[in-house]
């Protein structure tokens, strides 16, 4: 039986016979007992197994070494010992499969640098079996929220011939036989008949069911060619984009606060054991400031007002923030630091954001939003989508912007066209700031970067 | 609100004043009156306004195109016409887009061949809006039949270095500029330091997962660069590949038809109208096909015996049945018409079968199950996986396959390695046996075939 199922129905299951399957985490022989530290994966706690020297193969069991798969039958018992309430009182231990003496998974610490190494055992270990459940739990949260709330779950393309969103470089796809290009690849040669990429961003694409379905969510891999070695960046990673007709930037703050607050409220409610360890061993007072959070009020402020208040701040920034510009770290800092929670600024300088945001009336900003939270900066960016056809034209043409093959992003505007908003949440971004672990590489799997590709 | 939620509540809102958001589908006007066929695309379901001349802006109302969105403002009512038990008699009508009369979207039947083309208009048709809707619920239902399970959802690497599955051919992910690659490509220059592909499976990583929380499952995109133009194959395709510890081929079995009855039953539930739009539309017999398949029990023979029964067949098989060969698609549809219902076949001869798969005590064939159900043949593959490491690595051998880069993927049989099994479902092929619909290219809004990459 699954641990889980035992742990979720413990009382039950007292003084019964049950049957475990899993692994061996710890072990600790005495001359007459044995405890074995006993887990098999279904849930964080690990469960006590003791064995004493009346079992006639004690000997053979009390060399099983860590990392070993076994199955264990035995009944569950009050524990006498500290530590926990229950343990199995063994009948029989059986190997299942060995292990060997230099398995790289001990019982001690080691450091995420070494575990990094041997990716495919790090989530054996508490530190990954957490964070990994964390990452499955919060995705499940995801689908759930918009599930729930009436969205259609839209499948955007991986591979693309577009290269409209610009947002950084790409990676391009092909079947061309590379020792056969010699100076000039033949396109037409090529499987899609010209050049293809990877997607930066399913956006676009989200935006034609958005006018079909009203609400739609994507939530799929996303590809960045960035050759940047920094604890944030990953070549390949999860993004969920929404995107929604008949709503203003507004609505799209209501969606992303009513969000945030459902996924984390979620976590905490579904991974607690995880999260406790988090807490107690990754980042002290992680389940303060997301508790915190779920119960907190958005501040929503303007780009403007936000640049006010820094310059009016007393501190001595390294950047100076300047009316029209991006904004810092150090800013970020300040301003969720100021409001003491989450904000939303909104209405930023045209030139700094995307072609398709809506330009406000002012002609120089746009309704776009960056949601800041405290100790993480930017969690999310949303903006109102520029509906007017005429105004999205003249915006990529002083951008510069190729209007061939956009035909069909720009007709959305022309066939029953209407207001319609939508953000992008990085998953990992949201996983760093879920469990603690600062570094994106520790929240990936299988994390790919420049140089790096195992497995 | 949402028309979804005005129809799941209607009750409450009768004779109340409501606001609707969304698009015409039909418009027909009379002298005195018209009527909206009015949809939003919350729910397959659309509703009749109607406007009559007491409305000021009567001559307006009536001008409005098919495919605008307009804003309603009305009062629910019972309906008097029939087709329909409410409808909405509008107060006012607020055209929010407009839409050109060479909207390609009119209110009749357009083939799928032209739909194709108009691929980003296509989900506002009844039929793509019923089949991407079932397409969202299905990957729901997918979910969370694993989820509520105990299984952890598992983001498997989609750039992969390692081509060990040779599933067919790959597609190349590179950031060198093809313009000055020369005959050599360099591929320390290369973004990874080395050639990199897109995955075509992540069952062997997840494997790694499986051996860490014994209950693990992928969902994501996968990737074939074959040059074939069938109605089934596409280039970039969904996969659920789960994988489970502790768990022999008979036990897959079970987790199989489990998984299977449940996602059938889920979007039978959820999506109704849509189902029954599509098996009036698109498959006659769909529905009792979908319940049959719930209630059926699977049946399990071996691929010996499959054969046997194939070469006693009264039947002029194009192919002739063959011991230790594969088996055609016509053998498919007589086995499932003999066991009238779904089919798993076992013990396949090891040659045509990957390598792995855990051998049978035979010598000759492995622990490997394909399902085959009626109508649609073969709709998932799995297999318990070799977990002994000197027969696996004996395997690789004689197929002269590089241990290079796969240590890893072998070590998982030295440390603490286990009976574990998996199998894969390919989203799409699922979604054309839910569906009905044949051809691949109509279940993914925007497919990517050979020479096909649009949007």
């Amino acid at each position: 039986m699954d641990l889980k199922v035992l742990y979720e129905n413990i009382s039950e299951y007292l003084s019964k016979e049950i049957i475990l399957e899993g692994w061996i985490r710890n072990h600790r022989k005495q001359k007459e007992f044995g405890f074995i530290d006993f887990y098999d994966g279904t849930c964080f706690k690990s469960i006590q197994v003791v064995y004493d020297n009346k079992l006639s193969n004690f000997d053979f069991i009390s060399k099983l070494r860590v990392g070993c798969a076994i199955k264990v039958v035995g009944t569950l018992s009050k524990s006498l010992g500290s530590g926990q309430d229950y343990e199995v009182v063994a009948k029989d231990v059986i190997l299942l499969g060995d292990c060997p003496e230099d398995y790289p998974i001990q019982p001690k610490r080691h450091t995420r640098e070494f575990l990094r190494e041997v990716a495919y055992l790090r989530p054996r270990t508490n530190l990954f079996q957490a964070v990994f459940r964390v990452r499955s739990v919060a995705a499940y949260a995801i689908h759930n929220y918009f599930q729930q709330n009436g969205y259609v779950y839209f499948h955007a393309p991986i591979i693309t011939a577009s290269d409209c969103e610009g947002a950084g470089e790409m990676f391009q796809v092909t079947t061309l036989d590379l020792n056969r290009v010699n100076g000039k690849p033949d396109y037409t040669k090529d499987f899609f008949g010209k050049p293809a990429n990877l997607t930066v961003s399913g956006q676009l694409q989200a935006e034609t069911f958005a006018l079909a379905y009203k609400k739609t969510y994507t939530f799929g891999p996303t590809f960045r060619a960035e050759n940047s070695n920094t604890k944030t960046h990953a070549s390949e990673f999860w993004m969920i984009e929404p995107e929604i007709a008949f709503c203003d930037l507004k609505g799209d703050m209501d969606i992303m606060e009513d969000m945030l607050k459902y996924v984390v409220k979620y976590v905490l409610d579904n991974c607690i054991n995880e999260m406790k360890f988090l807490d107690q061993f990754v980042e002290k007072g992680l389940l303060d400031k997301l508790n915190k959070l779920v119960t907190s009020k958005f501040t929503r402020v303007t780009h403007e007002e936000v640049i006010k208040i820094l310059k009016e701040a007393k501190v001595d920034f390294e950047f100076k923030p300047e009316y029209g510009e991006d904004i810092a770290k150090e800013h970020e800092k300040y301003i969720t630091e100021y409001f003491n929670g989450p904000v939303f600024i909104t209405d930023w300088p045209k030139d700094i954001k995307a072609f398709y945001m809506k330009l406000n009336k002012d002609g120089k900003t746009v309704a776009a939003v960056d949601l800041e939270v405290p100790g993480a900066g930017e969690l999310m960016g949303g903006s109102q989508r520029e509906e007017d056809y005429d105004k999205l034209v003249n915006r990529m043409k002083e951008l510069n912007m190729p209007m061939d093959g956009m035909e069909w992003y720009l007709n959305l505007r022309k066939f029953g066209g209407c207001v319609h908003s939508g953000f992008g949440m990085g998953f990992e971004r949201l996983l760093i700031y879920l469990t603690g672990v600062e570094n994106i590489r520790d929240v990936i799997p299988y994390p790919r970067t420049p140089g790096n590709c195992e497995y």
